[in-house]
């Protein structure tokens, strides 16, 4: 591949993404997308009128980069909570790390690599890029010194930025942590693997294991019901009103099953806190109700007393056969992914295992579209296969659509289906919560993307023939070394074609704005509040940012010329994602920046990676110098890593006890403990009466709307209007109708 | 190698065992050696004399056979601790396992090698070992479904085995720590990771931290001293002494700082028990004094009020940073590795990588005996290259010996230096006791035989062409299998040799022996107290016995000949360790059955590894019927594997709640907790006054013998002679005088 070609690659992603963000500044400014564009202040009912009789309606403008640019990081955790400020950190350190590199190797590698080898310089734009990769060095040079400079201020900048990163992002989570003095799941863990006896109901069993050996701490619980029981207990619910209905009192009806989190402005809220008193001196009944279902259920939530009573009955081993009582810190109300709660514990490791084999063996079955994709950057080999080619191929711009733009596109095509499959196999493998399970997924389409895009791409050829790169062990440095530089010219496009356009469709929202468009003007309905209220796809966005840094580092000292491809890619990502989490994405969910241990290992593991190719180049090259300097960097990379794992990690994976006793104290001597221990009773509720429809009928009618929907099935479509969590940030407990103006 | 070169080696091995275990049931007989031979009974004071005008003492008898044959497993449990019956129970499980292998190896495949292909039979004297093995089977054979059934066989009824043995331990590990209810170690945690702070000294900042955050259940703690403060804390002790002779009254002087397992016949410890109140009342100036060092102590035992306080505080995550403040259960107070506990923690880690690369290290530098050990076996190039041996060699007998028995010896004696280095790396290592130092070594040893025993004799050749072999990841199955039952021969002497004759040296105590010896005739010292109290070497033994096993599972069905030596040798084992444990060696510490986990994934590894050579021998053999049913059994016993790590693995790492609670609440409703707190003030002692001499002096002169040492220093050679744990089934703290008749 030429310059030339390079340079029409980005002309045209140049062109696509001025045209894209010119037409989203356009589109956004319509009053009819607004639950395209701004679904997060929609949902949270703080969107803003547009003038459908302004002129500035039709003009682009940049005003959206402005305010992207302009929102503080507290902002954001306010809007998208910790899991957003992390994934902007992840960019933000992307952008700090190839400023430097691009700097560095520009000034650095890129003039040793051009003049390496004693030939005579093309005309610019018909030079090939290879002459600006390492492969232009020539053997025994005695300049590779200055690539292994490079990589040692790589990789010392990249630690010491890493270290700071995950210092205060720890720090962040913990002020999370104190940050939610009301957060019920604080308190409360979920119990599986209850043992059936007998004598009494799994209800029975639970109150008496935890009253007899955590009397002191033990407060309540609450059983988790499977999926098929909804039915049911539809059934229980309405005798349950019945026997609520003809006891209270007549003029004002009681909403005990609504969970508390109706977005709507309703007086509802009041009516249930006024009622909560009744209700608990009845909950006696309903639990001898609920609880006489002898099947159905194994799992519970359990509250406690205070915070670290909760956090040690989680991680203390509670019977002597491991796989009964086992015991989790619960996840947020609106994280539980409740339809995973009733599967057997001693299933999960099975499940395990059978996701594991099963995402590996998709990611291997995935290797033949690509490998044919591979297959469009070599056009000869092309062109004798499909000898009618050659005439269309003779055009020079086709020619060069085909070779720097085609195979990308392909790709990311066959690309998209992987999320959805990645986050079924998460599913299945059994996580309590949805967070868990989209940072599951997460793992999966990272080890998915950076081994389909980046190793198969490398080592093109037959399934076996990769597999076989492998099976070697000793010879890997030598045969990546060959490899990737042959392959750095792919990734460049790859960069400007995935990276850029990604960018520019995130933006657009296409399928949303497609779907809103239909019911606009195919179905012509007005209800613009039709809400496809997402979350933030952190199991897809997050894989791709750090493919990007992992491209970015294997190439940054082989083929300096991708990185200010990159650094471009990361500054539009900055904008873009902050456009999106201040206006797109509802957080509803999130698992308290649990997301950065993944970006820093994937760093880590990107620089070893380039380290290990590096000592592959240096070896070919014949620069023994260069190799045994390169040695002690893995060894000292691979050292902090682990140095951070000791560090840093424990506080992601645990709750520390010091805080939460400091929380436990400050609510005693405040007295709030009685004010959260009330939130427990509606915190988590399996069943949602559609709140919507409810709020609705009751603000008008006051009747109790009966209908009852299994909450998992409303995560992909319609779903409760949610509201940010309500523990977060309020002191007191007077419910306050959110969303009121 | 021919059976009658087999039979030459197996009769020189049987004569060396009954001429070397008809000389211990004459030695033991002999009253100068009940130190050496009696250990244990003379160190807890149960020896019996032996009457030296005997006439019986001249005649070998079977004696200790029967003895060690009808002891039973409780009354091993008493005498050896949990881990000795978890060692035996090792032997039970091979000897059961290979039993049934060698009667279903016998009848169904040894015939169908025997047959395996058309030929002439030679004499049986002189047949090869190779008939016997699988190479004997032809290509494409139909019978190799035997081989297939019988590794099917053999695979079930080994995981049945270590289902139910796994089982039984887990629940004996549960009557452990239920049958030991005054262990101070339960109630206490060891704290590393103190933060200096300048306000006060370390003592003041653990005593401030556990009052603030564990308020509830802190009740005491006692710093932890550098070893090299030893010193300057004699001179403390020498002012303390003083402080309390002249205040306390004259009549009796106080010894408290002696720490309760001396095991004299004295008075001292009802004086201890009678000047405790005062010494506590004093302890407030002691705790001040001791407290006044601001450096060079940054760990702590503290001590709960209940069990289940220290599991928890052992188990969460105490501070911010997890470095600060790390927590864990505090190890048995024998069983404390003192030097260790002052280790800074953030060394930690950083000790454990060294230690690991050492030992890799190591393990591939000892290659180099090894393989010469192995060009023994194949004479025929040895004589080439030293053409004056051949005379030598051809004396058939001179040749059997070389090829059946000399690669072994030297083996054994190149092996015997390992032991000692993997003790110093693991120690090097910073456990914190003396159990988890042995439970390291034994791992580090387990790895290295295996590797060095097994991998290096299979793979003969240099160094660079063993790594080779692993090099290329597919094609191990079908290298091992045409390595494996090539070198059989081989495995089936060094089960003769180094099996058989290490038993019998382990039950002359060859090096005790000449010590004794060589301390009454040459020095002439009457004094047949000189006490080598060792406790039993795990690290050696628990290594060598599944060392054994994977060799009998690898060669099973490849070489169903080494079957009954096994058997033989484990029925040795299992006498010769039983009568070890109850007369030879002093159980100080122990892990509580931690060893079991090894030794289970140790067989499974075996059997899994023995699955993989059989994979590629039918794969050579062109037998896919075959090599189709091994895989599924290959994913079954991995599956075992996982399901057991989930279902027992728990116990043996974490102390269980529900049983720790019960524990607490017996000890409260019997009023038995204060007489149990009491204990805690002795029972950490790092300061041992050399017991025996002070014993000595009290008990004549009444006065405090104030020589110190440091006891890691006494490990090897003198030790306080020590009482069994005291505190186990002893359900009152009256302390008696151990070992008074």
């Amino acid at each position: 591949m030429e310059i030339a070609a390079l340079l029409t690659s980005a002309g045209i992603n140049i062109g696509i993404c001025v045209v894209l963000f010119s037409l989203y500044s356009l589109l956004r400014k319509q009053p009819g997308n607004v639950n395209v564009y701004f679904r997060r202040q929609l949902s949270s009912g703080h969107a803003k009128r547009i003038d459908p009789f302004c002129l500035e309606r039709f003009v682009p403008s940049p005003g959206w980069i402005v305010k992207a640019w302009e929102t503080t990081e507290d902002e954001l955790l306010a809007v998208g909570g910790l899991d957003a400020v992390v994934f902007l950190r992840m960019i933000v350190f992307s952008i700090r790390i190839f400023s430097v590199a691009a700097v560095i190797c520009t000034f650095l590698v890129l003039p040793v690599n051009y003049y390496g080898q004693e030939r005579i310089h093309k005309k610019f734009p018909s030079e090939s890029l290879d002459v600006f990769s390492i492969k232009n060095v020539k053997e025994g040079s005695k300049w590779l010194w200055t690539h292994c400079l490079a990589l040692y201020i790589i990789t010392c900048f990249a630690c010491l930025l890493l270290y700071f990163e995950y210092k205060s992002i720890a720090k962040m989570r913990l002020a999370h942590i104190i940050g939610s003095p009301n957060n019920p799941s604080h308190f409360a863990i979920l119990v599986r693997g209850i043992p059936w006896s007998a004598e009494g109901t799994y209800c029975d069993t639970v109150k008496k294991f935890f009253s007899n050996y955590h009397a002191s701490s033990y407060l309540s619980h609450q059983m988790v019901y499977k999926s098929g029981t909804v039915q049911k207990l539809k059934n229980d619910v309405e005798k349950m009103y019945n026997v609520l209905a003809t006891s209270a009192d007549q003029n004002c009806k009681p909403s005990f099953l609504r969970c508390g989190f109706c977005g709507d402005p309703t007086n509802s809220f009041k009516k249930l806190s006024s009622q909560m008193d009744r209700i608990r001196g009845r909950s006696r009944y309903i639990d001898m109700h609920l609880c006489s279902r002898k099947k159905g259920h194994a799992a519970a939530f359990v509250f406690f007393k205070t915070r670290y009573a909760a956090v040690v009955a989680s991680q203390v081993l509670q019977s002597s056969n491991p796989m009964l009582w086992v015991t989790d810190l619960a996840p947020e109300p609106l994280d539980v992914y409740w339809s995973n709660l009733c599967i057997p514990y001693s299933q999960l490791w099975i499940r395990k295992i059978a996701t594991l084999v099963a995402s590996i063996a998709f990611m291997l079955v995935f290797l033949a579209p690509v490998t044919f994709v591979q297959g469009l950057t070599e056009l000869d080999k092309l062109q004798l296969k499909f000898p009618f080619l050659r005439g269309i191929l003779k055009n020079k711009f086709i020619n060069q659509l085909v070779t720097g733009y085609l195979p990308s596109v392909i790709l990311i095509i066959f690309l998209l289906t992987v999320p959805p499959m990645m986050i079924l196999f998460s599913a299945v493998e059994g996580p309590i919560s949805r967070s868990g399970k989209k940072k599951s997924a997460c793992y999966k389409v990272l080890y998915f993307t950076i081994w389909n895009v980046f190793f198969v791409n490398t080592f093109t050829g037959s399934f076996i023939r990769q597999l076989d790169v492998f099976s070697s062990v000793k010879d890997i440095p030598s045969t990546l070394a060959k490899a990737v530089p042959e392959q750095a010219t792919f990734f460049i496009t790859y960069v400007l074609s995935s990276g850029w356009a990604s960018l520019a469709f995130e933006l657009m929202q296409l399928f949303p704005l497609f779907c809103n468009l239909f019911t606009r003007f195919i179905l012509r309905s007005k209800d613009n509040s039709s809400d496809i209220s997402l979350t933030f796809p952190y199991h897809t966005e997050v894989p791709r940012v750090l493919l990007f840094g992992f491209l970015g580092f294997t190439c940054s000292i082989l083929a300096p010329l991708i990185l200010p491809f990159l650094v471009v890619y990361f500054f539009l990502a900055y904008l873009v994602y902050r456009n999106q989490i201040i206006n797109v994405y509802v957080s509803k969910y999130e698992s308290g920046g649990k997301f950065w241990p993944i970006a820093h290992n994937t760093t880590v593991f990107s620089l070893v990676f380039t380290q290990i190719v590096a000592l592959g180049v240096f070896g070919i090259k014949h620069s023994p110098v260069a190799s045994g300097f390169t040695i002690p960097l893995i060894v000292g990379t691979l050292l902090f890593n682990e140095y951070c794992r000791q560090r840093f990690l424990p506080i992601f994976n645990n709750h520390v006890a010091e805080v939460l006793i400091k929380l436990d104290r400050e609510d005693e001597q405040n007295g709030r403990l009685e004010e959260i221990y009330q939130q427990f009773h509606t915190a988590y509720c399996q069943l949602t009466v559609t709140s919507r429809e409810s709020c609705k009928s009751e603000s008008s009618s006051h009747q109790l709307d009966r209908s009852i929907q299994d909450p998992e099935k409303q995560e992909t479509g319609k779903e409760t209007s949610p509201i940010d969590k309500p523990w977060i940030a309020r002191s007191t407990l007077d419910i306050q109708e959110p969303g009121a103006k």
